[in-house]
């Protein structure tokens, strides 16, 4: 669909499926826009891919899960920053980085079963097992939860990668560093509550 | 205006510019969503904070910002992950985070001499005094690049610090772990081009 065509530096773009899952998978935070009655609104949350959905869950008096719920157009941002990238020129410089950007109409999951699924599988997502080791919710906390599942069929991938663009003539020959800064995440030691 | 107003737990809720300007002085990358044609859109991009605005930058061909400069309705989000909350019950499992969220519309800034110290403010802080450090662009770079402005006004803060909710009755006797999990964005050696 013409909504998913990369228009900027298409060559750093995929719709592969594996790319854009790789990338879901790995990032903890989603960001959502979608239109409201003063103008578009975007909003980060947790989120868990299932299959070929993307979940996201909250409170039953969450406004935007609401939203969402009732099939208002929606588009989805996730980015995950891998290196600052420092060029000898300005205008080079740039970041490393893996993006998935969909968009697509979200529906409620009402189904007591496949909710419990997907909060599984969001915990399970941020901790290995964790779903296993913790008290699951009982029908109360799940008549009070809301679970969207918005669609992955007009998702994109973009990724950048590798060193800075070589500068051209006399720039090549500046003195100035380039090169790659690396962003890594990691996990701290647990801190028991 | 009602449109800043914290719907969803206000006490974790700022509308500090001290607060929001921290978090904006942390984070490399925002996203912004405006409307589009085919509906709401959000895209990741670097900015930097100067003074009392946010500005973007970017090609002269980049849609986003050709939109941005018209003054379209737009809504950024900037949000850093803390921690991982792990709580005795599914439902109080959170995150520890501090995001903004600002509303506004943007203005394309054309004055060459504001142009150039936005570029440099952006390169002074992904790298400390960077801007010293590469060559800086010269008028057709400069021409060939947009920056975007938009005004903090209309931001607020949102952030969520500490342990998990304490767990009511038989919760609090269960035998799961609970705690944080921190997560620690870190910089990598650098590696030269």
């Amino acid at each position: 669909m013409d909504r998913t065509r990369l228009r900027r530096k298409p060559q750093r773009g995929s719709h592969d499926r594996a790319v854009i899952d790789k990338i879901l998978d790995e990032a903890l935070i989603c960001h959502i826009a979608f239109a409201s009655p003063h103008g578009p609104v975007v909003l980060p949350t947790s989120f868990v891919r299932v299959g070929d959905e993307l979940h996201v869950h909250g409170a039953i008096a969450n406004a935007m899960l609401t939203r969402l719920g009732e099939g208002v157009d929606a588009c989805v941002a996730v980015t995950l920053l891998d290196a600052l990238v420092l060029a000898k020129t300005a205008l080079h410089h740039s970041v490393n980085y893996r993006s998935v950007v969909l968009f697509g109409r979200g529906h409620r999951i009402d189904d007591p079963a496949t909710k419990r699924a997907s909060l599984a599988a969001l915990l399970d997502k941020v901790v290995e097992n964790r779903s296993a080791e913790c008290r699951l919710p009982n029908d109360k906390e799940l008549a009070a939860t809301q679970v969207i599942a918005l669609p992955l069929a007009e998702a994109s991938a973009k990724i950048r990668t590798g060193p800075p663009l070589e500068e051209d003539g006399a720039d090549a020959a500046l003195p100035y560093w380039a090169g790659l800064i690396p962003l890594v995440t990691t996990r701290g030691l647990p801190v028991p509550a």
